[in-house]
């Protein structure tokens, strides 16, 4: 997905909201904003949004000293899910189609925000996501390509809501190789979160050998790549995976919850909707 | 109120709007961009956020050569809204407290956005605003000053709102001056709006002299600021006038939904809040 101009004025607040969880002060956060405008001056619109993300937050990292802002958040989130977890997987074990449920609670963990601050209702979240109607079902294709899957790739996104991806990958039924960040970046997984969710007990933790958002290939390890090429069925989770993967062939699978109005636009489904959305083409 | 950080994101994304309203294309929209990101790299934080938004709007009208981008949503607004007039009246001459009615009517005037696009339920709205508590209540305050006061000088806001002011100046029972901005600024009212919308039929309609949001009283003209020096009651409708004219004076009195987080920090109330608040100190 390319980058919008719509999303200028959302690089500006991550820049900020970066800098403050890094601990900066105002005049630091002001030299964030004024870098981040430089950067935004020249930038390809051609870029997806988190080629630029990774920049403003290349920049936060630098600026600021801090390699790792949301360091605390993330223990934090993975803390809080894994209280939860035995909760979620008693939900998932309900009645109905479990497959289809553990996917449900995958894309719950995409909604929930643990970060300080903020003020969510987890049940009240959780029991919109198990009904709330998918605005792209892309289920039945989802069955027959696991159907005939060896395996499966599955793109984390977040810290915390591993924890959710767990439920769906004990739902899968084949072995799972579980891709998270090489790096920090943002509030997004890595290795350490991934081992501190428990992942390894359900799938092969590694890491994508890059620490931008989402999946952006070019920055991946030769060995990723590899992987990538040749699974499959390929999960994607959250936006940012896909921003950066968006057609991306029929083995790959997006599961995202539509916070931002410009991939709303993108998808064509309304902001706040549910998403499982099988890629077109070649990979 | 300074402007903060917080507020810089929200000087791209209305740069954005408006150079979109004015009709630029993608290409003179980033051009906006890029001024604005300019402008915003020099500002001082001590200018309040509507005299950084004036430049703002300044360089979209040079920049696009259109010297009032939202000309037809005014017209719109207004026609809606006198449609409604009747029922807003209705309403404020319902049982109970007339004064506080009409007052709620106006503030409910500042939520309802008539731009296109914007899917709002007028009932809905008004219903609420009718019922909502005020997170600030200085309305005994208020009637103090009001029954001491030979005159008001009531500083609108939008068009549109206008016809809701009506209504609270119906209730006022004094003689009240009506003051709209000099020049087109964003979907502000000025006296061509004012007029259209009927307000010399309550009200004496004047100009403040000045096309920037909000009140900014270096900016107007000599008449507006000796009659601002003078008032009795001076009643300041919205954000914009809140952030220009901040504390102010006992005479004053802000009308206001608080729609902005960083407003509703300054003020100390929540967002979504409704607001009348007495100034402090001296005018």
């Amino acid at each position: 997905m390319k980058t919008y101009l719509d999303c200028f004025p959302c690089f500006l607040r991550q820049a900020l909201e970066a800098a403050r969880m890094a601990g900066a002060d105002e005049k630091r956060q002001r030299m964030m904003l004024d870098s981040t405008m430089a950067l935004l001056r020249d930038v390809p619109l051609e870029s997806t949004p988190p080629e630029i993300g990774n920049q403003v937050h290349r920049i936060v990292r630098q600026l600021t000293g801090n390699g790792d802002p949301y360091a605390a958040v993330k223990v934090e989130s993975t803390k809080e899910a894994l209280r939860l977890y035995p909760r979620l997987r008693a939900l998932a074990a309900e009645d109905g189609d479990r497959l289809e449920r553990a996917t449900r609670i995958a894309i719950a963990g995409n909604v929930i925000d643990f970060g300080p601050g903020t003020d969510f209702d987890i049940e009240e979240t959780l029991g919109s996501i198990l009904y709330q109607p998918f605005a792209i079902n892309d289920m039945a294709a989802f069955r027959r390509v696991l159907s005939e899957a060896r395996s499966v790739l599955y793109l984390g996104d977040n810290a915390g809501e591993t924890v959710f991806d767990r439920v769906l990958i004990e739902a899968l039924g084949v072995p799972v190789t579980y891709a998270v960040k090489g790096g920090p970046i943002i509030n997004d997984a890595t290795v350490e979160d991934a081992l501190a969710a428990g992942l390894d007990e359900v799938a092969e933790v590694i890491s994508t050998g890059s620490d931008a958002p989402g999946t952006i290939l070019s920055g991946c390890s030769a060995e990723f790549r590899t992987l990538y090429e040749q699974a499959d069925l390929i999960m994607a989770k959250g936006q940012a995976n896909y921003e950066t993967l968006s057609a991306g062939g029929e083995q790959l699978f997006f599961l995202l919850k539509v916070k931002c109005p410009v991939i709303a636009r993108d998808v064509g489904v309304p902001v706040g909707s549910i998403v499982l959305k099988q890629g077109r083409g070649q990979r």
